[in-house]
């Protein structure tokens, strides 16, 4: 039961689209992710997904629309959704969804990460 | 699916100890709290809690210690560890926690808030 700063662990690592575990609860993970360019289209099969932008900005694409999101906003993907994130430059963000969830969904390609790094 | 904002809903209620729904996802829910003063020693049976601080600060008290959290840190509770947040001066933070957790865990009491608002 220790506090987590975010600032500090979001220094720990620099690569982008590479989410790291930084929290546990209940059958879900808090994650932070630094997101640069643009990520496949993908949509998670059973899980819904919360995006929290810590610093930066991003947008969210979606099929039907486009959601920009800057520090202090958060979304919540619904399971079923497909989803885009596109970032024209570094962003950093907290995720939070249940223990199972696979960075592209039902999409896997090079920027699957099966096994994140807990830091 | 819209984004939302934490500044704008913050503005939208200035009580204290009565956290509002912000979110909802797998089961869980994202809520706002502001705290002022001394909260209930409590713990909850079944559910952990996640505190994330957004604004200002406050000190989270354990049986045998006492952990700040700042503008930027978070804490999650175990269940059936008891705390009580105490705060000098209003702080506002997020919490993350499943949809059935009750702000005073076990501890009913006059704080006790049965039925949150969504903002």
């Amino acid at each position: 039961m220790e506090k987590i700063n975010i600032s500090q662990k979001l220094k720990q690592f620099s690569d982008y689209w590479n989410p790291r575990i930084v929290g546990e609860l209940n059958g879900q993970e808090v994650k932070l992710v630094k997101f640069k360019g643009e990520f496949v289209w993908h949509h998670h099969e059973n899980e819904d997904e919360m995006f929290l932008v810590i610093d930066g900005e991003f947008k969210m694409e979606f099929r039907d629309k486009v959601v920009p999101l800057k520090a202090g906003d958060f979304i919540i993907v619904p399971k079923g959704v497909e989803h885009k994130p596109v970032a024209e430059n570094e962003v950093s963000v907290m995720l939070f969804e249940p223990a199972s969830t696979l960075n592209t969904g039902n999409a896997k390609s090079a920027l699957t990460q099966e096994h994140l790094k807990k830091i």
